[in-house]
C-alpha cells in the first residue's frame, strides 16, 4: 500500500460568489499554505443557489490556475456542481478537506439552506471528510477579509490535525469588525425573512418583483445563536448535517401516521 | 375578531417539475377537496433545484387558473422563489397547509437536499404550518399517478386535522406499484451518489459533462431507513427540519475550538 502518512493534504477549494471572487482568493491562499489545493469554482456569480444541481444542460470545466500545489478550474454550473464534477472526474484523488468560501456577505440564521457555500459544504460531508464553510459580513463591493486571517487559519488547523468530527460540517460566519472577539459555537438563529419582494411596475404596466428582505430572529436576546454573537462582534462556528431527518421525531409521527391509517 | 373555525383551509400547493406536469395536477384535484387552494408552481421545470432563489433577475407570477376554490399562478423562477413570493404578495394570507409535488422520480435517501419539491416543503416550515412533499417513484414520461392517491389523502387529512407536529415537516416517498403496500415513518438512507458524470466530447473536440449517477444507500439491509421499504412496495415518511444545526454536536465541537484557540 501508498505510504500516505506524510503526504501534503489535499484541499478542495470552492465558494458561490464564482472563480474570480476575492474571498476565494484570500481562502486559496491560506490553504496552500496547509496542503496541496485544489479549485472549481463556478464561472459565474451562483449566490443563493443552495444545493442545486445542474440537470438539464451539460457542464464545461475550464481550467484557469496550474502551478506547484495548485490547481484551479472553473465550471459553467453551481457551487454543488463544481465539487461534484471536481471529485467524481478532475481531482487526481478524493480530497482530505472541504473548504468553501470566503462568502461576500453572512450565512447566517436560516440563510444556510440558501447558500451556495453551503451547498460545497454539505457535498464535502458526503465524502465524510472535514468540511468547513466561511463567510464574511461585509457586503461592500471589495471587502479586506484579513480580519478572517485568524478565524479561517484555526479552523484550517484543526481541520488539517484530524481534530475536527466528521460526522458534522462547518457553517463559520465572521463579523466584520476590527478584529474578531472570540469564536463561538452555536445554533442558526430560528427567525425568519420579512419584506421579501419589491414590487416594481414595468414600461408596459406590468408587475416585476425583486428579492430582497431581512431576516428577523425570533431568539434575538439568546446567546444560543449565531446572530446574537455575531452582532457582538465574535465568529459564530454552527456544526451542521446535510441529512435533515428529524431523528427524534420518527417516532412520534410513525405513531400519528399508523393510528390513523 | 374574525371567527375562523368554520373557514376552509387555505392549502398551498407548489412543485418542482413546473406548472403543466400532471403530478401538481393531481395533488390539486385533491387539495381542493379539502380546502381553497392557491398553486404557485415554476414556468419551466425546476428539478434539482434544492432552496434556490432567484437573485440576479426580478420575478413574474402569472395567472393561469382562476375559479371558485382555486387561482393558480406561475412564476418565472425556482420552487422556493415561488413559495415566496406568493406567501409575501400574492395570496390573500398565509396558508394553512403547504403541499408539494407530486414529483415525477423519487427524494429518497440523501436526494432530498438537491429537491425542489423539498425547498417547497423547508420554506412552508419555515411559516410553522404542517408542509408535506410527495414523490412518485415512476419515470416515465407520463404516470399514472393513481397509486398515490390513497397515501396522499391519508397525509392531507392528517394536516388538515391539526394532527401533524409542525416542528417537522415531511417527505413522503411513494413506490411505483400496483398499490401500496403500507406507510413507514422512517430516516432518510445514508449513502452517496457514484458515477455522477458521462463525459463526452463535443464535435471541436472539447469534453462537456452530463450529470448521471446512481444512489448507492450504505445501509441497504436496515429497516430503518426509506430506500428499505420502498423497495419493498411501502411509502415512506422522513420527518424533517429545514435547519441543519447538528445540536447535539455544539458542545463536543465547542471544546474542540476553543481549548485550541
Amino acid at each position: 500500500m501508498e505510504d500516505t502518512s506524510q503526504r501534503r493534504p489535499l484541499i478542495f477549494v470552492g465558494n458561490d460568489d464564482g472563480y474570480r471572487a476575492g474571498g476565494l482568493k484570500f481562502l486559496i491562499d491560506i490553504a496552500r499554505e496547509y496542503g496541496d489545493v485544489f479549485v472549481a469554482a463556478p464561472s459565474t456569480h451562483q449566490s443563493g443557489k443552495s444545493s442545486a444541481l445542474t440537470v438539464d444542460v451539460p457542464l464545461r470545466a475550464r481550467l484557469f490556475g496550474e502551478e506547484p500545489g495548485l490547481t484551479a478550474y472553473h465550471v459553467g454550473g453551481t457551487p454543488t456542481d463544481c465539487i461534484k464534477l471536481a471529485v467524481s472526474n478532475l481531482m487526481p484523488r478524493r480530497p482530505d478537506i472541504v473548504l468553501s468560501g470566503i462568502n461576500h456577505g453572512y450565512n447566517s440564521g436560516n440563510s444556510a439552506i440558501y447558500s451556495g457555500t453551503m451547498g460545497v459544504v454539505f457535498e464535502g460531508s458526503f465524502l465524510g471528510v472535514p468540511s468547513i464553510g466561511f463567510s464574511y459580513g461585509d457586503y461592500s463591493a471589495a471587502p479586506d477579509f484579513s480580519v478572517c486571517e485568524p478565524v479561517v487559519r484555526h479552523m484550517v488547523e484543526l481541520a488539517v490535525a484530524g481534530y475536527l468530527p466528521t460526522g458534522v460540517c462547518y457553517n463559520v460566519n465572521i463579523p466584520k469588525c476590527d478584529r474578531v472577539a472570540g469564536l463561538k459555537t452555536v445554533a442558526a438563529a430560528p427567525g425568519r425573512w420579512t419584506e421579501e419582494y419589491d414590487c416594481r411596475i414595468d414600461p408596459h404596466g406590468y408587475k416585476y418583483y425583486w428579492l430582497t428582505g431581512k431576516y428577523v430572529s425570533s431568539e434575538p436576546d439568546s446567546d444560543k445563536y449565531d446572530l446574537y454573537w455575531l452582532q457582538r462582534g465574535y465568529a459564530t462556528v454552527v456544526p451542521c448535517r446535510a441529512d435533515q431527518t428529524a431523528g427524534d421525531a420518527i417516532s412520534q409521527v410513525d405513531g400519528i401516521v399508523q393510528n390513523r391509517l
